[in-house]
């Protein structure tokens, strides 16, 4: 720390993202990326329709909003695009929580929103999980503070239904309850249809999981127009010029292609149903998963030994020094060549345990 | 604003950018953008070279800041990146200001600083141009409040010798000069030399303008590691992943081509030493540029009349509502095609007057 940084930001922890090595000759499965790149049909289109890039992006990004709207049946005023969903998460922090409206979101969960929280002075509650690591409803009736809850949640990858969250939302008329859609392709239920009934719903979601555009940074807010005005003003004040030309171009070429998008969603999924059985056989426990990513747990090896025996060989995983949760691992569904490569050395690291 | 926005920021006004008309079809000298797209060369770098984009970009930019650390003669670790330098202008107030330690900057400068002020609940000083639209370099001397400056500053286009910031900084050993070089390029004189001498010297700049990049969004910041490492706390609390991996891609591309990089900042000073004499003789009054813009005024016709004359005939300037420069008109320099359509058009316009 510097003698000129801020004494406001003097606790600030940043957060950790996973090990992102410049290397490309491992089995990278730690974080939650999608193994398939765009499709060569979005790259096409990207390409064709790029803005000349001497000049600035194009402000409002109506095209890529407005086909977001079209897919979900809502108007394109009610969606803002992002840098990535992780500014828009911040976003949402800024616009809408402060020292008398603060934050509450589940103790286990995305670990960016207790940092969001900080970096923004946002006292926070965070609400314990159930013991099957699941988010119960009723936990966060009439809190009188903002809700941020990641649907499906990370890491467990358990999902609450839209049901559930609606019954949330009935019970905060009065706060804004952000419900972050990150993995919901891989079969979680989308709320975005809630907008419409619920002025106290924020929707985000990414392109970068089931859209494998984690490199080119995008993501969307959707909720009720005034949220999104509010936001807007936000955005605005911080960065207008947000989402550059590129991205643009090729979130558009993705949307327009969305069966290549649904297929590899119904790929990860089906390799999700196959590592999971294959751990179990081999002992592990797996949460049941909505998300591209598994959480699992084995009283054969600690989560720290096979992290570090994986990456050894080449593999790497995720795993977290948190109470309640640091003997599990964090594991992303990726290629069946890869989960084969991922089970094959978990069964050699086995086999060698003493 | 909606009944959920926070009291913190209800009266932030948030920054007005340039109109940025969708069609190409018009003659846009508005917003300061380079008016010739990136090489073929950078480009064709660009797409060899492109991280998967299914995957996160690489994280510490590390192959983009070593390149701009070896043209300047500083190290890597002296340099971080911003999705555009706005983000790291932003940074920098987020990580150095608060409200024991205020910010000061020029009453005419770029509008963002205010906002940001604002945004960040910093109280700020701004301090009056001198008459002849001059920073004067004494009028900042021992403020106990960071500063930022654009040199060259804008609208006007005219700067700072590096000496006459050095004056600055020993004047300020205990606050951080931000010093914004976005126009640097066209006839400034970068003060990141001084960044080995000056641990209290903030350099920023942008692919915007010199380097053909607007659309691309790309940034950097140049200062003692130490407030390197302040910046990234925060630029990791908030946006790891700010740079896609595009953008990565293309920056690096453009900065192994700098012979295009000043060949184009020469076409475009000696277009505005063109522009500048043509209008001159039509009796404008055009401040000395260091930019790749002009501030020009004449007493034939009112900025707004000329401004809205030129918007019909298809040609896009920029005009401030600001007192002190309401009746200057901001001219971006273009090509020399561009720039004889501005001039006839502001012939046919004098001439038509009554």
């Amino acid at each position: 720390m510097s003698r000129f940084y801020s004494y406001k930001n003097a606790s600030l922890v940043p957060y950790t993202p996973g090990e992102q090595p410049k290397a490309l000759n491992v089995t990278k499965l730690n974080t939650n990326e999608n193994p398939f790149p765009p499709s060569e049909k979005a790259l096409a289109f990207a390409r064709e329709h790029i803005r000349p890039l001497n000049l600035y992006p194009e402000i409002q990004c109506i095209d890529v909003r407005r086909k977001l709207a079209e897919l979900h049946g809502v108007d394109a005023d009610n969606i803002v695009l992002g840098n990535g969903s992780d500014e828009l998460l911040n976003f949402a922090f800024m616009t809408f929580c402060d020292d008398k409206k603060q934050a509450a979101f589940p103790s286990i969960s995305y670990g960016f929103y207790p940092v969001y929280a900080d970096l923004n002075h946002v006292p926070y509650t965070e609400i314990p999980l159930r013991e099957d690591f699941s988010v119960a409803p009723e936990d966060y009736f009439d809190l009188g503070k903002n809700i941020f809850i990641a649907n499906p949640n990370a890491p467990t990858g358990l999902a609450l239904t839209r049901a559930q969250v609606e019954e949330i939302l009935k019970h905060n008329r009065d706060s804004v309850a952000v419900i972050d859609e990150a993995y919901v392709d891989f079969g979680g239920e989308t709320c975005i249809p809630l907008i419409k009934d619920y002025d106290n719903l924020l929707v985000i979601q990414t392109f970068s999981k089931s859209r494998s555009m984690a490199g080119a940074r995008l993501g969307f807010a959707a909720g009720d127009k005034a949220l999104i005005d509010d936001l807007n003003t936000i955005k605005y004040s911080t960065n207008p010029y947000n989402v550059n030309s590129m991205t643009l171009a090729l979130g558009l070429g993705v949307l327009l292609d969305e069966e290549t998008t649904k297929a590899n969603c119904r790929t990860v999924m089906d390799n999700r149903a196959y590592t999971t059985a294959a751990l179990e056989e081999l002992g592990f426990t797996v949460l049941p998963s909505c998300s591209n990513f598994i959480f699992t747990v084995s009283d054969r090896i600690t989560s720290l030994e096979l992290y570090t025996k994986l990456k050894e060989r080449g593999v790497l995983i995720r795993r977290f020094d948190k109470a309640g949760i640091e003997t599990w691992s964090r594991i992303t569904i990726g290629t069946r060549e890869q989960m084969d490569i991922l089970l094959k050395n978990i069964r050699e690291i086995l086999e060698e345990l003493p």
